[in-house]
């Protein structure tokens, strides 16, 4: 059961869709302290109670322990005390005390939650504004819980099948012979590959909507020899707007009034990619359709996926503030700069990036109504991508396009994925990035994933390969670093054909992870889950923060510690252990209930098909259409009868609700396999 | 068997206390590369071959993996991709590979260490000279060639027996009333102390061997009133000199030619806290002499110990940089500041600290002849260090006195410890401290610690808790916190009974760590081994990368997850468990040797008694000298028959090799006891 609770005068996000009577008197569980200023919630956590949720975030599954702040950053350093990345998922599911609730703020604005920071045993939630909608939720279970949340915001976001391949990316290849290059990597190794990210640089000058000339000079035609490839090229688009006369974008948004202005009615002036930039205002929704219209433009060169970035949005500096900055440090030059006038020196740069005060400086124009950023400011990155998604819907009403963001607020799930942003190639990032995909899933964001071998900082071939083995299971499946950092394209290491087999395998399980994919949109489950939610009895269960639940049949266990040969695993229940080094590769052995240490060399990597469970495997391919799903291996641990619900379309199209889509595998104890729907399979059981 | 080798005509750093003939030739197992400007020194590295040492420094027991960089630096962030830390402690042994083997580069220039980075089987290592002593050792096992390696470096600082209580930090006790706060927010709740240590600001305008007079008005007098409460008061000590006109110290300095120069003769200028200072040159011998008789003025007025911080050098900035800078900041004021101009921008400002370029602005008068920075830069923390040390033998001959330093190389182990840094309050540092203690043991820095609850970022209680849980075992054990981050001290919690009763046991430990460490500094033995070096058959020991033994009976396994209540545990052999959560408040069981998980509430503190080994525990105590070590628990897991050899002194003399410091305790299968010393005692046992 939903329930929805209003203070104030809340700010319509459209995060929901469903419209729900306003409930009176207070939320429950909570004592609620409204002021004039905020609205706060109280709550004592019992010892043993578990806080689930938070979306995309730092630390762990549980996440007692620690203050976040809902505050859309620009952050590319996610150490374990940042208290906001890119996103604002304002829901959380309380488990393990009296009683079990979920609860979402629907509150754009600046939102700490200290789950047992300041006390271990005390939530407090504070919205800098006493105006919010906000939705409790009671359910049988946390999966139901989650259910009716996801219910209640929308289905979410479904890309095209060849999203589901293995993607390449870095900030750094600067023009079409770079990009063959890296497809040939690929391709001469028959390493599969999917796509290429085409980064800031194809742009001219980091101009939005434009490709640079010089480095590809007939882009359609280029488009056309990667597709002859299989490879799908995907451009980043940037939230602000080069402030240059002559550009198109820039001279028609300024015409029509649609960039974020300040106060006295000038456009806000930012500092990002190419120096002056305007934001378009995506909160209106004229200017959100103007916008979105312009991704047109690359469509008709070809293009089918694109990637927001910047949008929280990142700021490198406020013009206003800049100016002011180069007068302060004007200032200190002939002084002694000791400890106090050094930090004013550093704090003066410091503080030019993605200054919250500066979110005070701009304005949104909301149905006419002027709304000053920082009140809204977690809606950016959402509305942008929704502008795109928005668009698509006229633009492409056949036709999937891939489209993920990295700034998010709940209701963009409907609109696009997300990737988990600037990560880092640490071994604790390969942890964080298990550790963020549930709770990006109880929002609604499926389509997911972290850089695999990180984004920042250099990698080394063992970390990245382990990451794919983690990535391995993740929709969004994309290698990405940064420019100056060490390449990590597969290709460039000693273990060339171990990346290959490795890399093979995510074919080999493309079929289960497109069904399970699908499945979990359409029927608003999550992909990934915490051993706890379904092993409810389990009073180990959630202790563990190091495995999930990958769709209906599977857990994984990766190995995240360098030089480590293996790992320990809890089994909630007998399982099969799978040690896969290539698609046709692999071990089996029955585990019972309990804790294991398991052995896992650098090259193999660890699933375990549940009981009664069935996993489709596929013999690969080098990208998504090469996979033959007619011709699949049903790898199950019968222990009385093991079924399968198999979702199939072709991957492009949006007929997602034909019954036809639906088979259904069913594996008996001596292996007899029965097959029921709509197409013709060959399907070879292996009994685990 | 250690081998001397030569290469080129070295620098003489003092690390090694032996004079070894050289040998001819060029050093085994290595591929030697020697070119005019460097020397290279290439290794294959079978699969199974661990790479152990490099002392203080980021990643695993093991090292492979990565790429490390001898080069002394202020990093206070030291996550996973930072290749160099505060000191250079260049000796590696390895294990598991044709030979095993001991190397010590004995080069105070820059070295990287790429161990299985570029290619995960190929170590490299390069010296940026072609000048260096490199020792080769083989030995029978790993503990044997670290043995021989610390003989041949000189015995381990040792501080006095004080320095093992529980202590507490933090940059922003301002004066008397802070402290005075400090000590009775401890005496108050009868938690366990033993010392305050003092950061900057109790200097005058942050000028060395000063004290502020506003804020200490009469200091000797408040270091009375403080060890009336037993509480010893330790000040910071700074690498550089304030430039003022009217300081002694500075005025001395210049009137000497005691400081860093530039090329022209200058003094050199570098900023930190106290703005402009200069360095002292304490690689030249007379001015060591003179600043080491500096640290005087504060043992006249009470002082028994000291921490030398900022000595990498740190830089904040070189005058003559800043200069450069402000002039080219001002020249980017009126540009479009896009991506290269605005990186011209941020990389000026964020390439004026510790620029490495600016360690060869400046030079050391050695001997007479001058010496650029950059080819000695990893000497002069050791050396600031070792000023203090060669003083206080001069000063203090019969009492010890405490010091540790944060920069260090080898050789500075027989002046002082050192703590480990500015690390910050994350759970994976607590795992780092676990992980970098074995390998500053290898080169004989035995005194050492990490900043428990981190110093940077803001704590929780229960990582400070947790964090104590493995401090308990590190002879430094000190809560330090920066100004601006959360207040950590224990006292300020909610569960103030539980750190009470944890941070006693400390003190209940105190006879066995201080013996321990005793026996260790005297027979050249490590205090922290981790498991692969004592159980060398056993194949699984070098996975364990989270447990370390200490001293001679003991195991410990820390827990390091935020919300764990428990972990995963290997015995290479059976054992007593002891589930501590007070001196007189714990369970017991045996183990048996394998994988286990085990339990471990927040509150509970998990250790492990070796087979016929013994645990020696007091009642514990306020401070050091309250603890009564005459009448003690001995804990014994007896199989046959148990031993401890028991080393006891005063604690603060030097006489050290007396063999009345040494009893004796065996417990045999049936609970009988028997104690042979110069001392009484009464022994309880306790059969585990």
């Amino acid at each position: 059961m939903i329930t929805k609770y209003t203070y104030g005068n809340p700010f319509q996000t459209d995060a929901v869709v469903q419209k729900l009577e306003v409930q009176n008197g207070n939320v429950p569980y909570f004592t609620v302290v409204k002021t004039e200023e905020q609205l706060q919630f109280e709550y004592t956590l019992e010892n043993e109670e578990k806080v689930y949720g938070l979306g995309e975030n730092v630390r762990g599954i549980n996440k007692r322990g620690w203050i976040y702040k809902s505050c859309c950053a620009d952050e590319p350093n996610h150490v374990e005390d940042r208290t906001s990345l890119y996103a604002s998922h304002n829901f959380l599911v309380l488990d393990g005390g009296k009683e079990q609730f979920g609860v979402f703020f629907d509150y754009p604005g600046i939102i700490t939650f200290d789950v047992g920071y300041t006390h271990l045993n005390e939530l407090k939630i504070t919205l800098s504004e006493p105006d919010a909608d906000v939705y409790v939720m009671t359910g049988e279970s946390i999966l139901d819980i989650v259910k009716q949340f996801r219910q209640l915001i929308g289905r979410s976001y479904i890309p095209p099948k060849w999203a589901f391949g293995y993607q390449q990316s870095r900030w750094g290849y600067m023009n079409e012979d770079d990009i063959r290059e890296v497809v040939k990597g690929h391709r001469e190794k028959k390493i599969p590959l999917e796509s290429i990210y085409m980064d800031i640089d194809y742009m001219e000058r980091f101009k939005d909507f434009t490709v640079n000339q010089e480095r590809f000079p007939d882009f359609p035609e280029f488009v056309k020899e990667m597709k002859a490839q299989h490879i799908h090229l995907v451009p980043i688009i940037d939230a602000g707007v080069k402030v240059e006369e002559g550009y198109d974008v820039y001279e028609e948004g300024i015409e029509k009034g649609y960039f974020c202005k300040k106060e006295n009615g000038e456009y806000f002036v930012a500092g990002v990619w190419p120096g002056k930039v305007h934001f378009p205002d995506v909160l209106n929704k004229e200017a959100r359709e103007w916008f979105g219209n312009k991704y047109q433009v690359l469509l008709d060169q070809g293009i089918e996926g694109f990637w927001n970035d910047m949008n929280e949005p990142s700021i490198f500096f406020a013009q206003d503030r800049m100016d002011e900055t180069f007068d302060k440090i004007a200032e200190l030059k002939d002084k002694n700069l000791d400890l106090d006038t050094f930090q004013q020196f550093t704090g003066l740069v410091g503080s030019l990036a993605n200054n919250t005060d500066d979110f005070k400086k701009f304005y949104h124009n909301v149905d006419g109504k002027m709304m000053r950023h920082d009140k809204v400011h977690n809606l950016f990155g959402y509305n942008m991508t929704r502008a795109a998604g928005e668009a698509f819907e006229r633009l492409s009403p056949e036709k999937r396009i891939l489209m993920f963001s990295r700034s998010s607020y709940i209701g963009m799930h409907r609109y696009g994925g997300i990737w988990t942003g600037d990560n880092k190639s640490w071994w604790n990032h390969l942890l964080l990035n298990l550790r963020m995909m549930p709770s990006l899933n109880m929002v609604g964001i499926l389509y997911t994933g972290a850089d695999i071998g990180g984004f920042g900082a250099d990698a080394t071939e063992d970390l990245v390969m382990r990451w794919i083995q983690l990535a391995m299971f993740s929709p969004l499946m994309r290698n990405h670093s940064a420019m100056g950092t060490r390449k990590q394209e597969v290709y460039r290491f000693d273990h060339v054909e171990e990346f290959r087999k490795i890399i093979n395998i995510r074919y080999g399980l493309l079929a289960y992870i497109y069904s399970e994919y699908m499945k979990s949109a359409l029927n608003s489950e999550m992909y990934f889950k915490p051993l706890s939610f379904v092993y409810t009895d389990d009073e180990f269960a959630s202790q563990v923060e190091d495995q999930l639940l990958v769709g209906d049949s599977l857990m994984i266990a990766p190995v995240y510690n360098q030089n480590a040969k293996g790992r320990y695993v809890y089994l909630p229940e007998e399982m099969a252990m799978l040690r896969f080094r290539g698609v046709d590769d692999y071990d089996t052995e029955i585990l019972p209930a309990g804790h294991h240490y398991v052995e896992a060399g650098l090259f193999e990597m660890l699933v375990f098909v549940r009981p009664d469970k069935i996993l489709v495997l596929t013999d690969g391919g080098e990208y998504a259409d090469e996979v033959d799903c007619d011709h699949v291996k049903a790898l199950a641990f019968v222990k009385t009868k093991a079924e399968y619900v198999w979702y199939e379309d072709d991957g492009m199209g949006k007929d997602y609700e034909n019954p036809d889509n639906y088979g259904r595998i069913t594996i008996e104890k001596g292996g007899n396999c029965v097959y029921t729907g709509s197409r013709e399979k060959k399907i070879e059981v292996k009994l685990l």
